[in-house]
């Protein structure tokens, strides 16, 4: 494997940029009254997938790949903003053969394509373990995109599909289309990477106000505990004030009170959820 | 050490930004007739830094992300632009404790606030080692970028300094202003990241044209061969026209013939230099 081998089978020009993977930096020319918004994920052998899922029977290099650009991709949506481009670094440990490596790029320009997100550049390097960190940049509406922060008491709190099932699903599809149909209609935005109760518990923070839920709508197969607090649902969490007609299904609705309080039927419900860090001392 | 507790030292807000740390993702509103240029390096413990150099007397966490940024920041400076917004991933393992992450994001951030460069975002992870992923966006007049693919035969090729020192020098300095004052002038433009000879050879090759070099300025202390093939020296190489005034020290010219050929007084020259997968198979 080298560099100028991997670099040589990838895109080179896409129409969101004036210049792509090659030079120094990618060159993007910013449309007229477009905020721009930018996410990064790291996805990291031994964190984020089990070595072992390098080979088979554990996830193919197009699934991983699919699965690392849909998590930034995921932020994306929750901003209700549109794809542009992508940055992808790769730390290749000696497992990663060429086949592997074209395999991993193949997954990934696959869901770029089907985005309309260009690859834009990145950095190779060697390494013990496979990293990769994704940039995702999107662009929105000038003023539209949609915070964390600016929910509000009295909102209705909304999910965008029923949540606990990302065990029985194959890939990760992030909300786009959902998260775009929201400018204009939802007062804040938040994708559930780590669990409903501890993303809503960041809604929560950062709009200063407290969450009451009623009814948790469960996928098939899942229990309340899992559609409560296990990440990788990737469906979006919203607010709209309460005459607003919002797509989703109805989870409960933003009060004042304790920030970051939030209660299912009446209860103290604790924002547990997946921490990359809870294992750390 | 946890996420939020990092998080919670970090800088909210930067005069660059609609929004920065906290969100899914940074905002960034883009100014009138600019292009945006983006970049991404990995910094990874025992590949870009030697493993021991997290203890004493190894480099400190802010020689290392002083280090890390200034990377990225140097390839902005071969765009001709103006650092606008970083987004840092880390990656840590176990021996990083919140005293070295703290210093780490103070030797980044005292680096990014004298080059007037936002922390607008990242990504926390745990890992076996340390790994950074340093990206950085920078603005530049819309179609006046420095790009190393239009270089022309007949053009005079300058570099910003004496080669070769980078032993010598305790960090890194980014050739920002130098960059900047090269818009309108310079024809193309590269940043010596892997060695003079290798880094030519790319600029060559995208141009499509050769070079003759004479004269290579040597830093004090340095062997010819270091100045030629060593990497990190962080200065920039650039073509200009041979009337055209720029600062800088001539060291050849371009021409056409076999494209990417590089001779040094008449003899021909290897292209090569630091190179991360030169030890891999």
């Amino acid at each position: 494997v080298n560099e100028a081998s991997i670099l040589a089978k990838l895109p080179r020009k896409h129409r969101n940029l004036v210049l792509g993977i090659g030079d120094d930096a990618a060159i993007y020319r910013p449309k007229a009254n477009e905020d721009l918004v930018f996410t990064t994920d790291l996805f990291i052998e031994g964190v984020h997938f089990k070595s072992e899922w390098n080979r088979p029977p554990g996830l193919s290099p197009r699934s991983l790949s699919h699965r690392a650009l849909a998590r930034s991709l995921s932020d994306i949506a929750a901003m209700g903003a549109r794809p542009q481009f992508c940055l992808v670094s790769l730390a290749l440990p000696k497992w990663a053969t060429e086949q592997w490596i074209e395999e991993f790029y193949s997954g990934l320009l696959n869901l770029a394509d089907q985005t309309n997100t260009a690859l834009a550049g990145g950095d190779l390097s060697n390494a013990k373990y496979f990293t990769a960190d994704v940039m995702l940049a999107g662009s929105v509406a000038r003023g539209k995109a949609l915070r964390r922060d600016t929910a509000r008491a009295g909102d209705s709190i909304y999910v965008s599909g029923p949540l606990g099932g990302w065990r029985h699903r194959e890939s990760i599809t992030p909300r786009l289309a959902e998260g775009r149909k929201l400018l204009g209609k939802a007062t804040a935005c938040i994708d559930i990477s780590d669990g409903l109760a501890v993303d809503l518990h960041r809604l929560c923070l950062a709009s200063k106000a407290s969450a009451a839920l009623d009814d948790i709508p469960i996928q098939e197969g899942a229990t309340l505990k899992q559609a409560l607090h296990d990440g990788e649902d990737y469906e979006l969490l919203y607010t709209a004030p309460p005459r607003t007609r919002v797509a989703g299904l109805r989870i409960g609705v933003m009060q004042k009170g304790t920030p970051s309080a939030i209660t299912l039927h009446g209860q103290p419900l604790e924002p547990l959820g997946y921490d990359h860090f809870r294992t750390r001392t």
